[in-house]
Parts: structure tokens; sequence; C-alpha cells
């Protein structure tokens, strides 16, 4: 099989394909995603077994627990991927929204209209569920796609595949609309990544690894999320209690999440009287503290259990845990703050905790990262949380789109003119 | 000199003064334009010296008359960049502007805050008011700017240089924030593409061999403009006297631009009666025609200059003249125009001449490219006629920014979120 042009023909189907689907009404891509919920629901069985193929497989190819874990598909599971088609279907439309029309002196009427990015290609790695998400936001957002799944869940992705494509025909959509790469040669995603003239964006969703390779080598632009190193200020004006549920929530509601914290900056204003408090609460709940020197000394001399406490190195201050650790250091007030995120941050998500008006609202303005927050929780970095209804992913990249990706960040916009016979002089 | 090290110092001066910039308050930033502008006006001679210089070393280096006269700075030319600098001063700060707050259920109020992309990259050829103008840019929408010109142009730009270097410090903002480089090796450019922990989007200005080569290497976002192969489409429900007047100046007004017509598609329906009247109207005016052998046939029989016509080749359908030529095609009604403009097209500005609602509608939705009009010439796309009040260059591509690029195009919305104490469930 040859491979280069294997990925052509289904580049070029896309690129076709993508046509009819940015001209398509709300009405077919809704019917098209009913029609794959319903198919999936019918079809439970046999993908049921598809995945036991897959998980087969795995378990003699002597993959960890945890890739089996991710691996895995339910009977739930796939209610819940059959019930997110229907959440989407419910989501206002993005594509042809009209915005922004001026009349200029010259008499045209300029404005701005939404419309899809045209092919979107997706590559992630084990779970069997991004392949039902991820075309369900593409065909919302009237974008073809071309799915690349991990070759672990190969027999259970063509499954979802099979179901995709009969919904998207019942609806009078092409098959081609949404495409399933049905080979594991891994050259496949670099040919993908390298078709600027079919494949309009590539988004990755896996391990870092992954992302970086493909950002590295793809001539195609990439919408990426790297890494969550989020931190929480404690500010000198800050409300202790809130302090208290904000960095509790922001470290141990989850901890293998983007958005949880990883860092910890506490005021020295307010160090003496904070870090005993928040040290005792996260050691309670198992965390280990890994501090600059001065943390350190609070923390030791408040009694919190010494088990858990660890010099913080150099390469804490960059690190994402995704574990019950966290990095804790003294600053010397708001600009230092700025400064230490600024210099270590991923970019994804950082609290400030204070009362005081002008503090926040300079760390909203100065910190340079993808979601800014006074008084919340980083959990709540998510695109549900925000209200955009669903997520293809949280990007750390500057532009496009920051932060939690719904629906219009697969979209762009282009310009419009309403002209009637002007010219210009 | 090593030059990998000098870029690196460089990005990372950019990368701490777009740190202070991203903070500067619109006043601080207005200042330090107006205070460059004053000193352009006032180092006039300086300035023209090094161009003499640079233009002496031209002619002895046998440069094509086109780029000598590009790389020429006259005295007027001096007031319209110190006069372009007061504009962008006027314009209003897209920095900080809040949009789309909402309250969630949980309590957080979410919404978008306008941020400076960080460091910008231009890199550009012969043209030294470039680098008044995009430096003018990058400053006023909070970004550090690193400025590679063409070797062509080097005294001159290091004397304009130090005019942006002695208003910024004037104003109190850092020398570093517009960084020329300084040097003509070539493996400049190489390294400034492609650091991204300095470098957070690489603008490039001229030939398509330039940007090409830039955008292959680039390892960083790059926003470009390709090709302008504009059309204009003459649908079967056109007012004749609109049509004649849209591809005259749409054609006409000016052929090196690139929102010039290169490409005309008549209606079958009507290209018997409209074809040679514009045919007349063209070739009266200097213009040859490429066509297709439908219309050439009319063009024919209707008396048209044969010296003025030609059969048009499978290339000129994808060609951007920048010349008197215009490529002609007959086509089977509006489906026909869409697919032909969507295949061929650059993606940068089209419009269709119709009078029925429905087509011209479906025409706005369906072509897929940055600017698209109905009944107007395609020579409005441009970021003045917009109303962006300035323009950095226009896009080709699909992601971030589309068509004419202004300040808006020079920044990215980060999400901010207000909360009270609010932690996730």
């Amino acid at each position: 099989m040859d491979i280069e042009a294997y990925m052509r023909t289904l580049g070029q189907q896309a690129r076709d394909a993508s046509r009819q689907l940015a001209a398509a009404s709300t009405e077919t891509k809704n019917a098209a995603l009913l029609a794959i919920a319903s198919r999936l629901r019918d079809h439970k069985s046999a993908l049921l077994k598809a995945n036991a193929a897959d998980l087969a497989q795995a378990r003699s190819d002597g993959l960890e627990p945890a890739m089996v874990d991710r691996l895995t598909l339910t009977e739930p599971g796939i209610e819940n991927m059959a019930a997110g088609l229907e959440q989407i279907a419910a989501l206002p439309d993005p594509v042809g929204e009209i915005t922004d029309v001026k009349r200029r002196p010259s008499g045209i009427q300029v404005g701005k209209m939404r419309v899809p990015l045209g092919v979107i290609g997706i590559i992630y790695e084990a779970r069997p569920n991004v392949t039902a998400d991820a075309a369900a936001l593409c065909l919302k957002s009237g974008n073809a796609a071309i799915l690349r799944g991990g070759k672990e869940a190969l027999h259970c992705n063509q499954a979802i595949a099979a179901c995709v494509r009969d919904g998207l025909l019942a609806a009078g959509l092409p098959a081609t609309a949404v495409q399933v790469v049905d080979t594991t040669d891994r050259a496949a995603v670099g040919h993908l990544i390298t078709l600027p003239e079919f494949v309009d964006v590539i988004v990755p969703r896996g391990g870092k690894g992954l992302i970086e390779r493909i950002s590295r080598e793809a001539r195609v632009p990439v919408i990426k999320h790297l890494d969550g190193n989020c931190h929480v200020y404690v500010h000198s004006a800050a409300d202790p209690d809130k302090a208290m549920a904000i960095v509790e929530n922001s470290k141990t509601q989850r901890y293998g999440t983007c958005n949880t914290a990883e860092s910890l900056l506490v005021d020295r204003a307010v160090a003496a009287e904070m870090l005993p408090r928040l040290g005792a609460m996260l050691a309670t709940r198992g965390v280990e503290l890994r501090g600059c020197p001065d943390s350190l000394a609070i923390l030791e001399a408040a009694g919190i259990d010494s088990a858990k406490l660890r010099p913080a190195e150099e390469s804490d201050w960059s690190e994402e845990y995704l574990a019950p650790i966290i990095a804790v250091k003294v600053v010397d007030g708001l600009d230092a703050a700025i400064a230490h995120i600024n210099r270590y941050s991923s970019g994804h998500t950082e609290s400030i905790v204070s009362e005081n008006y002008t503090a926040a609202m300079r760390f909203l303005r100065e910190v340079d990262s993808a979601s800014v927050m006074i008084n919340a929780s980083t959990r709540f970095a998510d695109g549900f949380e925000y209200g955009l209804g669903a997520e293809i992913g949280i990007s750390t990249d500057k532009i496009h789109a920051r932060g939690p990706v719904g629906l219009d960040g697969l979209t762009s916009q282009k310009w419009i003119v309403f002209g009637n016979g002007e010219v210009r002089r």
C-alpha cells in the first residue's frame, strides 16, 4: 500500500466534502448527529465486540494497565458517546453568524461571517470515544474531519466510524465528511500533517511526546495543548477562607487534570499567617509540598509532617506533576508573582486570591496565560464550565484560539462586503 | 559573530520587553509613537544620507530599477512615515478590551480580554518605510518586535531604528521593545523563525519566494499573504452597469496590487450580452483577455481586437498576473462559478455581481476566501477601506486572522474569570 497516495486521496476527498459541509444547513448537520447517536446505541454489541478484540490484543502485547483502562469501552461509555452527540446537536450552529457590519464612507457595508476552517485532522491515542466526539464537533462546525486514532483502538474506531458513516449518509451528507485513517502505519501521521493543500489545521490529543513531535514536524497549523502548570497566588490582601477553599479545590479536587494547580505562590506579607494553614490542609490530604527555603522554614516551624516536605529544585517551578505534589514559593509582592508566573508557567491557567481591586486587575491583565482568574479555582478552566457546551481541547497556543476550544475555535471569520455597485476611487 | 547566540539574545530581550509593553498604558504607547514621528522629521537629512549610501551600493551591485525604486526614500516619504505613526497613535488601543462576560451557574463570571501576542518577528525586503510602520503597529498593539529588513536597506533601517529607539526611551519604554537585526547574514532569518520560546508569530512581507521559504521552515506560527488571484463573477442576474463598473475598477484601477481581479467569470446566460461590452472595455484599456473557448468565440465574433485575445491555458486559472492581463471563463451558473473559485482561487478576494438575493447570499457563504463581496470592486479589500485604520498585511491563511490584518490581528483573546471564592463541585 502506498501510504502517501492513500493519505492524499483521503485529503482530496475531505477537501471536496468540506465544500458540501460548509454549505450544509443546521438541520442537516443536526440530523446527521442524531442519526449517528442512534446508530451507536443500536450497534452497542458490535462496538463492545470490536473493543474486546482490541483489548485482547492490548493485553497480549503487554500494554500498561492505565492504557488498557483508557482503551476500554463500556455500555455506559457508549451511552455517554451517544448523549454527547445529542448535546452537540442541541448547541447553536456557529456557521454563518454575521457580526460587526458597518457602513464605510465609500458606501460599502463591511462585516464578518463565521465560517468553517475546512478540513481538520485529529490525531489521538487510545481513547475510542474521541472518534465520536471529534467527528461530532467537526461536523457541527461545518468541517470535514480526518481522524487518526491509536493503533490499539483500531477495531473499535472502525466500528464507530461505520456508525458515523451511516449517519452521515442517512442525513444526505457525504460519507467522506468524516474519514478514519484505516492503517496503523505511523507514516500516515507524517503525511497527514504535511498536506497544507488538503488539511487546514491539526488538533493532536494525547501525551506530550505525541504533541511535541507533531508540532515539530507539521507543515499545517496546529491547535495544541502542551502542559498545565497552573498557579494559585495568595496575595497579601487575600481573604483567608477564600484562599483555603481555592487552593484546596485547585490542587486536590482531581490530581490528573491539566487545570489542577501545580504551584502555590504566597505573598511574604501573609506567608507566616497563611502557609501553616494551607500546608496543614494540603499535608492532611496527602499532598507533598516542595518548597523554597523561606516556605520550608515556615512550614517546618509550624510542625507540618516532615514526610510531606521537600526542598524545591529549579525544575519544580516548571513541573506538571499530575500527582499529589505542589511546588510552594514565598514571593515579594505582586510584581514578583507575575514575573514568576510569566517565566515558569505553561500558559494554561492562573488564579490570584485577593480582595485588592488594583492588584487583582493588574494580575488579570499582566499574566500571560490562556485563562487568568480572580478568586476562583483553576479547575474552572474547562469548556463546559465556561459555557462552550463542548470542547475539542484546551489550547496553550497564543494565536487563533487560547484556552478551552469549542465550536467557535474550529471556525474563523471571513470579511464580507455588501455593495451596490461601488468602485474604489 | 555567533549568529545563533546573537538572535537568542535579541529574542530574550524582546520577551522581557514584551512584558513591559503588555502592561504599558495607552498614553505611554502613544507618547512613544509621537516621539518617534518627531524624531523621523528631525533626522530627515540623516535618513536621506543613509538611504543615499544604500542606493549607491544598490546601483553598484546592479540591482533592478524596480528594486532601487522600492529602496528609495524621499522627503515626502519620510513625512508619510511620520504621519503614519501619528495616525496609529490616534487609533483606539485594542489591548485590555473586555467582552462577552457572562455569569455561569457555578457563580463565576467568564469573559474574554484582548491581549498582545507577545513578540512579533517581521521579515521584509527592500522598502525602508516598513521599519517604521511595522514598529508602530507592534508597539500600539502592545507587542515587542524584531525587525529583519532586506540587506539592501541596512543603513537606512539602522537610521530609522535609531529614531525608534530614542522615541521609546523618551516615553519610558525599553529600547528593546523594537529591535532591528543588525546583520545581513541570512542565517539570522533561519534562527528568528525557529525560536518559539522567544517569538510568538512571524509576519513575512515581500515576494512569494521569501514567504514560501519562511512558511516551509518556520517553527513559529506565520501570518502570511501568498497570492492574490481575485475573481469577479458576473451572474445571470447582474445589473449590466454595475458589472461594467466593477470589472473595470477591479481590473484596471491598479495592476500591481494583490486585490486586483485576475479572473473574470461570466454566466453563460448573459455571456453573449455582457462579454462583448466587457471585452471591448478591457481591450480599450489595454488589457489582454485569456479566454476559454466559449468566451473567445463570443469575443472574436464581437470584433474585439484580436491582438488582445489569447486562449487560456490551465495555468491561467491560477495566475496572479499583476499586469494588464485577465483570464476569462464562461461558467454554467452559480454552482459552477463557486466550484471554479474554490478550486483555483488563492483565497484572497472574490466578488459576485448580481441582483438576485439568494444567489448573492449563497456566494457570500459558500466561497471560501478571506473577503467575499456582493456588487463591489475587489479593490476594496484593504485595511483602510475596511476601517481598520492601519494594516500590517493581508492574510490568506485560514486560522487566526483572514484578510486585512490590523491591530486586532496582532492580538488574541485570553479567558478571564471574575470569582468570589467559587470552587468546582
